[in-house]
């Protein structure tokens, strides 16, 4: 099926933002095998969104609109769509509930605009917003769908996950399926060498990716159905997992810190840890992972070298001989929160995020990670190879992160 | 004078890559004083993007097309806009020696492909690529203009800036210039109620937006230089200010970490912070921000009930009594951490970022967050109004952890 996406905001056209939602909904859709030969992004503007409409229209079946559900008088995308198939608008008792009971929660009024967000056009399928308070719609008329969803990303993609794609499925003769093998610690370049003869094929696919000190192979197969599809990839996978081996982390595993928290769990478990160049970071990771308590209790952010002292008990001697960012004091710092933390494993690093160095003549760039459970403590140097440029400091911070992860894994497998 | 832009590949239609491309030339047209009316996104397709150039020049008199002007067969936009413009296609003898040269350099020969890139259409204005072998172009026909660019964004922003800024600028007769008054504490609605009348203004113009947990007003002026553009939205902002008043934490600030750090240098002053549902993202924030050492010394992420206890010296019979989700806990860890870090603030926070919550009957969505100097304390309970969704953690972790840097800058601001 023919498909086209909308993006309405007049912040596009301003470029105020970056339109990430059309790149997730091209790629969605090309997964479900939709064909999507046109994206077009227009103001909030009745007459010109009406325009887009007539255009994708005129040539394909189904139309993906974003953005312009807001409470304010100027998002329109509802009541232009509505127009458009002529169907009324009127309010939805669910939607009306849910708004209230939003307000309610936040210990405030709702504010009168908000109530524009509970009219849907009569007919329409409602699409509850889980992350906002704008649901979305799906219209249908004379074989021509039009699917309406909120702007913002957060909101947008897990609508389109949990509620669109299974309905537009029956619009689709033949399935996309994929699976994302992770791994960290090797090159791109060094992975595609590896697995050179397997990009080359036709279907399955075998796809390298590079994604910020990762590296990763999307295996896609096209086939009738799921099944066909998982068959199909299964010995590519296990031919992919014997050529690559440790350095995989997982395999349509969300990210380094899921699989850490899990394989964590899994061995019963726990770490704390001590963060100087990375300042929370780490912490960070690990707390995005849901029930990430059971195996994180403790954290110390030593950004100065009194708290790397005070709390962790580093050297002064130490810290005044060797400095800092030095394999001796990312050794100390991770035994000293191993010790006061009372957890199972002790992480650390220390080092030089940039875009400034210290006062030392230790390069941007630069990094010592420990990691310890008290007998037996590995230390690594770490170069991320960036040391200027506008995203340097936010780059090395997060190789920096990535690669104190990935040492815990490891150490915690031998353990 | 109209203006649309049609970004060519079918990468882009694929969801391979995110078009940035789009928002930048939005972005540096609106500065210039354009009108973006559409943005369009085809594929390498003759027909398709013939489609697109008929529709853009039905309403606008400029295109700015990017894409397609690569060495392989597939690469076609020259070819179709030198068609539609009725013009033929001629080798242009400066790239074709730039392209020898490149070659040379690289010691390899030029493959016969490349060759294509030396065709432009004849009449058209060459535009010398200083970052890859295509050259763009300029072509001009009955009072309308098709600027082609090369599709990488680094061959095709200096390209831009460079070339084709200096040259449609004669078309342009106004600039439009434009600050962002950005506030923490207010809902987009109750902003917008307060400021009403003013996003009904003309020129300036006031448009809000929000922004997790953030609502923004953006303040456009179109006129004949910068100077007056500034000028005319000076009292528009003064008012603004006045109606707002504190929840207004800066005027073109990237954010409000930003803010905190700028705020608290300015002051002498520095925090330490004690987290726990946030664990590290608050520390991660302010550490964002390049020099924040200077504000920043200390962190501690104490997740778990004993680290309260043993590093901030939160009461265990408190921790009984209360809960740690609480008031009193959270002054005790602000108090704490001030007290071991030595800094002139500690600011704490302890809630329930979900998706599920602790073992109390407490909701999903509540924290409480306390700041302190030692001598005075402010504790605040925050209701994030998320208890579940997909996104439900991540959110509630953020909007936690920006009402605790706002707090810190409201602390701040009163010593």
């Amino acid at each position: 099926m023919k498909c086209e996406i909308i993006s309405v905001g007049t912040e596009l056209l301003l470029g105020d933002i970056v339109n990430t939602n059309a790149q997730y909904l091209s790629k969605s859709l090309a997964d479900l095998g939709f064909d999507v030969m046109f994206q077009a992004t227009v103001g909030d503007n009745e007459n010109r969104l009406t325009q887009c409409l007539d255009q994708a229209f005129s040539r394909s079946e189904m139309v993906i609109a974003t953005g312009g559900l807001g409470p304010t008088p100027d998002d329109i995308t509802k009541e232009v769509c509505a127009k458009y198939f002529d169907m009324q608008l009127e309010e939805n008792e669910e939607t009306k509930r849910d708004l209230l009971k939003f307000f309610n929660h936040k210990n405030t009024t709702m504010p009168k605009s908000n109530l524009k967000q509970a009219l849907l056009p009569k007919g329409s399928i409602m699409l509850k917003n889980d992350n906002g308070t704008a649901p979305g719609c799906i219209l249908e008329k004379d074989g021509k769908t039009i699917v309406i969803l909120p702007g913002p990303p957060y909101e947008m993609k897990p609508m389109f996950e949990d509620k669109v794609v299974p309905y537009i499925k029956k619009y689709s003769s033949f399935v996309i399926k994929s699976h994302t093998i992770r791994s960290f610690g090797i090159g791109e370049s060094l992975m595609a060498e590896k697995t050179a003869d397997l990009l080359e094929c036709d279907n399955p696919t075998v796809a390298p990716y590079a994604k910020r000190g990762e590296a990763l192979l999307r295996v896609s197969a096209k086939a009738e159905n799921e099944q066909e599809a998982e068959k199909m990839m299964q010995s590519v996978i296990e031919d992919i997992k014997s050529r690559l081996g440790g350095v995989i982390y997982g395999i349509d595993e969300a990210n380094l810190e899921n699989a850490v928290v899990k394989l964590l769990k899994d061995k019963g478990l726990s770490v704390a840890l001590a963060e100087s160049c990375t300042a929370g970071l780490v912490a960070k990771r690990i707390t995005d992972v849901s029930g990430a308590s059971d195996v994180f209790h403790c954290g110390v952010v030593s950004y100065a070298n009194e708290i790397k002292h005070k709390i962790l008990g580093v050297s002064l001697d130490t810290l005044a001989e060797v400095g800092a960012v030095s394999e001796e004091v990312a050794k100390q710092m991770a035994l000293g929160v191993w010790k006061v933390s009372g957890s199972s494993i002790g992480a650390s690093i220390s080092g030089i995020a940039g875009p400034n160095s210290d006062d030392s003549e230790k390069p941007v760039g630069l990094a010592y990670l420990a990691v310890t459970n008290g007998e037996k403590t590995v230390v690594k140097k770490i170069m991320s190879g960036r040391s200027s440029g506008s995203d340097c400091r936010d780059y090395n911070r997060h190789i920096f992160s990535s690669n104190v992860l990935n040492e815990i894994r490891l150490f915690a497998l031998e353990l």
